[in-house]
């Protein structure tokens, strides 16, 4: 019984590792388009600040560690162009063709582009974009950059070429930031990067890259799914482009699996499917891909989109909906914003802010907003484990959170929050 | 219609402010046996220590700005003697008698005493505990301390006097430090405290204050509830004896409501009484017993035991029941117990230990203790909220919390220790 797998970052790996832990006999072969595996994308924004100090740095597990460990081959630099499904066969660059039983799809997303391509021109998804840019820093020691696209990883990438000294702009095409109908929120991360003397301009759409004049771009206006093996297969697409699946990660084809940034999700709130890309989902996708490829029943209930950022030393978290799109999706939002210390004052305090939205018909809590220096992942995780267990704020600001000075005022913020809601609902 | 308070700290100016805010024209008065009102007692600590200057600081309100900017008229060095409820009367010490409408008693708890009381002996509960232990520093300095009673004010306090170079040793009376019924826990803040040169001797009761020699020495070994006016008045006990209340914090005397230390709350896991007196857990009481008493319906549905302190650079939270608590209380608890870095390693990630509890038969979450540096609030949180909403062991594990490099790993520490203890159930 063999496992494919194709991808070697996240999703791919996960499933892989976790098929062999479920079962020692299956032979498992991951096929990876390029020459590095099981690297933290998400921390290429620190390679470029210089915090991670070599790219080496960013990889978890080298090809050796798999198949020595856990007994799984990894081929780099083999890319898979055709999979034939009637046939239980993969054909590989260069003709190969390789069987399998049971497969799994991790093909990953790719940057949407912007054009021209230029040698000043980046994107920070790969591990070599990484080390591409940070030559280009290293040599030619630029001093004006562009990002476009205001989402996770601009205003990372803007906040990590302004610690280098740069000149920075970042262009946004819709109005918004972070990928979230938020007027509020994005006036006040606009606000935030002016006092870090990064302007941000929203409703800027970048058509070509010849219009800017910056010695240096970088590129983040979001992802597209790698599907084109996947179609070619007779793979179905969901509506948002990514791939379909079960709540057990399966294709349209029996055995056939996929996981991560090229395939859909389902959102707890809407019960749709959506396509978001992050880690941490891809992740847990692959994890219960490789599960069910091995045989054992297992299903990913979904995502409630939570994020966080840190942008110039604020941490900016998300969960749920914002205001804007409950009120899309049929929901009557009512929403509360405050503002209060995290901790007390001698143990130096600092403001949060919080927006919390529940809705009216079912008084359930669908969504946060949270701004500030420290315990925002903490305060996002609380809301985002709400959501997923459809909590009301009636129980919600009657929430037994941990308080001792160093850690909280007495009364969290977010119960703060939830009493102010409470009264609007 | 007049509303009548006893006590001024947490309950029962919680109460207070909250009837003013819900009815304007309601008479407010608040009895506070102390000269001081509506301080941080969760602060005292950090006055010992040095962190919190003067004792002046842990001061939130004063009476004039109750009677200036709420209209609650507060009285303080006024001790209630007496609830003569059939005549809706309290009794004041000096003979006076005050007639109220509607009563929350918010007495409070005190320290259970260690005797004998001695110019060296201190507990660490009011504000002048405070200024005298305080006194006795700066004057005194004394160079060797015992701290009895391993609690949260019991830890804090031999943190407080070791950062002032004191020899400090810690007796605690029972097995378990924190009130947990938790041997791992207890061992780990005992290696923990050795490390800063602090012994913590467990099941060791001291007797009498007489058999120590230390020229300073710190009782916190419990607290008991001020109930005296209440059997007084004819007002039942709960079995934990603390005054017993509706989830509207009503006594069984139609019009009086009892809230914070003096009485019992429920805990939600195992849907019984309990006496847990936590500055939080009394602010949000009084809240509620301020809303009934103005007249609108309000319940406080309970607490799941959530804690949190801070020893020695190190949090330790909990929340819900050790093992061996839910064993007692009939659940058929598994658990499992990891330890992961809280964070990449570029951001300094450094290690967090975890264990989660969760029930056999239900599959539900029944307990956690965090300990770590970073993020163990935040953790704790999550646990509690998915307690509270009866969150099974299968959606905990596909929680979608927050990940970015500067806050957590892809897989947080929550979620690992999740995954192993699934394969347990």
């Amino acid at each position: 019984m063999r496992l494919a797998v194709i991808g070697g970052v996240a999703a791919g790996l996960s499933a892989a590792a976790r098929a062999r832990r479920l079962d020692a006999e299956l032979e498992i072969v991951v096929f990876e388009k390029g020459g590095t595996i099981s690297y933290g994308a998400c921390g290429l924004p620190y390679l470029v600040e210089g915090r991670v100090r070599r790219p080496e740095d960013l990889i978890v597990y080298t090809p050796e560690y798999f198949r020595r460990e856990r007994n799984i081959e990894i081929r780099t630099q083999t890319e898979v162009t055709g999979i034939l499904h009637p046939r239980r066969e993969l054909s590989l660059a260069g003709g190969e063709r390789v069987r399998y039983d049971r497969l799994v799809i991790a093909t990953g997303a790719r940057p949407v582009p912007i054009e021209p391509p230029a040698p000043n021109v980046f994107a920070l998804q790969t591990f070599d974009d990484g080390i591409r840019l940070r030559k280009f820093l290293e040599s030619r020691k630029p001093r004006s950059a562009a990002v476009i696209g205001a989402g996770y990883i601009g205003l990372e990438a803007a906040e990590a070429l302004r610690t280098h000294g740069m000149q920075v702009e970042v262009f946004e095409g819709s109005a918004h930031v972070l990928g979230r109908e938020d007027a509020h929120l994005t006036e006040w991360v606009r606000r935030h990067l002016e006092r870090f003397g990064i302007p941000l301009l929203v409703n800027r759409t970048v058509r070509s890259l010849e219009d800017l004049s910056h010695e240096l771009i970088v590129t983040a206006i979001g992802f597209k799914p790698n599907v084109e093996l996947a179609i070619d297969a007779g793979i179905e697409l969901g509506r948002t482009g990514a791939i379909r699946v079960t709540d057990r990660m399966e294709t349209n084809l029996a055995g056939v699996f996929a996981a991560g940034d090229c395939a859909e999700t389902r959102h707890l709130l809407t019960d749709s499917p959506a396509h978001i890309p992050l880690g941490t989902t891809a992740n847990k996708m692959g994890r219960v891909a490789g599960a069910n490829a091995a045989g054992v029943r297992e299903r990913f209930p979904g995502v409630c989109g939570t994020a966080i950022v840190r942008v110039c030393g604020t941490g900016i978290g998300i969960t749920g909906l914002s205001s804007e799109q409950a009120r899309r999706e049929g929901f009557q939002p009512a929403s509360a914003r405050i503002t209060a210390k995290d901790k007390p004052g001698y143990f130096r305090g600092r403001p949060t802010t919080i927006e919390l939205i529940a809705d009216r018909g079912t008084r359930r809590i669908v969504g946060a907003n949270i701004i500030g220096e420290e315990g925002v992942a903490g305060r996002v995780n609380v809301v985002a484990t709400a959501i997923t267990a459809g909590l009301r704020i009636d129980d919600f600001e009657a929430l037994d959170l941990a308080y001792a000075p160093p850690f909280a005022p007495v009364w969290d913020p977010l119960l703060i929050c939830a009493q102010q809601l409470s009264k609007l609902l």
